[in-house]
């Protein structure tokens, strides 16, 4: 057995135990972890800066050792994280019907854990525990393959975490952190039907596209996100322009934010000019259909059809200018990633149309696409933001972290 | 574009339209459906004549030639499942509740197609109907792939449903056979994730370990059953070996049959020579452990480890004496295929342990495993019976084939 197989078969042993822990075991778990952190600062921080010394000497952008960056205040906000999931309803062994068959059987669907959840993800190092916690909580044993630019904060912090585990009574196998963080540990990950129920990937595109492509064990992709923000001829024009830029510049690095702008005919002329207006203020580059270029002068640079589909993760807007609902529907379900649509309207047949016509995890009427989040969502906490239709779409809680099986009570039926 | 990627993409270009077809146009296409296999009745019988005549030349099993046989009676019967699932509530379009978020966002989850699915199976060709109109119910197009031996068959029988799903108004490419019924074929839909959202893989365990191995679109594996039925010392023994042998002899030759009997030590001096009786009126064969063939005598051959690995489809039962319900629940966890199992018990504790400990997709106190079946189960319908946790665990009916998205009702919401 390679050492990654080993781990495998450990946290599948720690999955059965888990399958059965009580909420209250589980609970007393997440506390002691969030105690844990807080009263081991200085250690994580310790093993931070040493990530974060690599990473000054390798020149990581500013933005990404921010992500990748702990002090004692961000610890603080983990911890508090911890306790918020361990004051969430465990969703483990709910039955929410048993219903009486003819033949006097007795059927219903229970909620269990899924078992064994393999997360690969990159260098943010508060998913290292999110993601643990969010697992541990479901009855599930996680098994962490974070970035290699973290792996001294992730150690740290799944030390302490299943040190905390272990106290709590139960096994520490529930968590653990490969060590092995080439590609190999991915396509081991990847081969484990034995051990790993379920893997979710998030990360860029690249990774995400090589886990759907080639893992044997059941995907969960997340995360890529080419939003929309159509805004219809019947529009209220300012808060048109309050959710087109809230929707860009919220935070462009995140997956809901949007990165083409879609505008009817009718109303291009006096929108346009006014979102530009905002959107200047903080820089972003536009890129315009035609129309829109005439409309918005030179500054806008032409767009292409590449850039339609294109995860821009930056301050970059398409434009493009359309006939109407229709020619917008279609444009959104030919370049979208199925992730976060909204319409701003104030005609009732099309705010239906458009949430009944775009096929997507998330679809707006009046508002930013910035909500696309679990907490937002009122899920409590999320894992990740699937954007395939298996299993789960759109924001991953709690509940999307679990399985059933039918259970069935009798009295000697036979068929 | 090869044939089969041209027929994935009609298929994708249907599967938009029925996203939003309404219930009422959904079932009158079903109704048609019912009406015009009856009226080709002698179309369809005499390409089924087709196969049933290779499959002689061919030498196929009596059993193997039943399940290809349609005659006048069968295509009745199907009809009327045709006009059941018409029946059923269409699952499409619920929002089961919206809930406002603290800033006013109002906030649901709404029912939606899968898009386009894809099964594969064989020789059964009342799959070919159950499987369409469950997937045309809920919106979904639907790619079959049936074995070769029932291709004439199978082609007279979506010949006349794409007809009728035309006179009702939709697009006939909404159900369409694969022509390549060779293994290339599937190995086709396995790559196309362009087209193709969702795989069923029926059959026989080498055709499913290959798709799901190889599949890069989400796949959903079905069918291998190695059930057990435990008899707990304090069992009803009458009311255990009917339980057994019902779950053994209703069927051999199919999934939720029972493999593997468990019996308390306590009571199998009792109870073994009980249930041989019974199952000797069958001639089934039995495979027991050593003190097994202590009780029954020489004429039970000895189980192997392999055997209980088994899922045999065949009129025999391994047979293990245990010591008590841990020993059973870690047999069974161990070498069952987490489809059905079954206890028969009359303690509390124990019944509890069972249900709770047990990983399966069906887990029973005191009823035959026979029952694992959507019909049975009250789903109207099934597609197949899911052995996987990830979106769907036994038996699936029109809500299985379904997923959902977020609707968000704002009035300006920015984050």
């Amino acid at each position: 057995m390679t050492a990654i197989e080993t781990q495998g078969a450990r946290a599948k042993s720690a999955a059965m135990t888990l399958m059965t822990s009580s909420t209250k075991i589980k609970n007393a778990a997440l506390i002691h972890i969030a105690d844990a952190l807080e009263a081991n600062k200085q250690v994580i921080i310790e093993a931070n800066k040493l990530d974060m010394d690599a990473a000054r000497e390798n020149g990581m952008s500013p933005s990404l050792m921010d992500r990748l960056m702990l002090d004692s205040g961000r610890i603080d906000a983990i911890a508090d994280g911890v306790r918020e999931v361990a004051a969430l309803t465990d969703p483990i062994g709910r039955i929410d019907k048993l219903d009486p068959r003819p033949n006097g059987l007795l059927i219903g669907r229970k909620t269990v854990p899924l078992g064994v959840i393999a997360i690969i993800y990159e260098s943010r190092t508060n998913v290292t525990v999110d993601a643990a916690v969010l697992c541990l909580k479901a009855g599930n044993a996680v098994i962490l393959r974070g970035g290699k630019e973290a792996f001294n904060s992730n150690n740290a912090l799944v030390d302490i975490m299943r040190e905390a585990i272990k106290a709590a009574g139960l096994p520490e196998d529930s968590v653990s952190l490969v060590q092995d963080t080439t590609r190999d540990s991915v396509n081991a990950l990847m081969n484990m039907t034995e051990y790993v129920d379920l893997l979710i990937a998030r990360g860029g595109a690249g990774l995400i596209n090589h886990v759907v492509a080639n893992s044997k064990v059941p995907v969960i992709e997340t995360g890529v996100g080419i939003c929309h923000v159509y805004v219809e001829s019947t529009a209220d024009l300012n808060m048109a322009a309050e959710i087109t830029f809230n929707a860009k510049c919220r935070r462009v690095s995140v997956c809901n934010a949007a990165e083409t702008l879609l505008v009817d005919r009718a109303i291009a002329h006096e929108f346009l000019p006014m979102v530009k207006k905002l959107l200047d203020t903080k820089d972003v580059e536009l890129r315009g259909c035609a129309e829109t270029v005439n409309i918005l002068g030179e500054s806008v640079k032409p767009v292409t059809d590449e850039d339609f589909y294109t995860e821009f993760l930056d301050y970059i807007l398409a434009v493009k200018i359309v006939a109407g609902i229709d020619e917008a529907i279609e444009h959104i379900n030919k370049y979208g990633s199925k992730h976060s649509e909204a319409i701003v309207t104030n005609d009732y047949t099309a705010s239906r149309r458009f949430m009944d016509e775009i096929d997507a995890a998330a679809v707006y009427v009046n508002a930013s696409t910035a909500f696309t989040d679990g907490g937002e969502f009122g899920l409590g906490a999320e894992i990740g933001i699937s954007t395939q239709k298996m299993h789960a779409r759109g924001p991953m809680g709690l509940a999307q972290l679990t399985s059933s099986k039918f259970v069935i009570y009798g009295d000697g039926q036979v068929r």
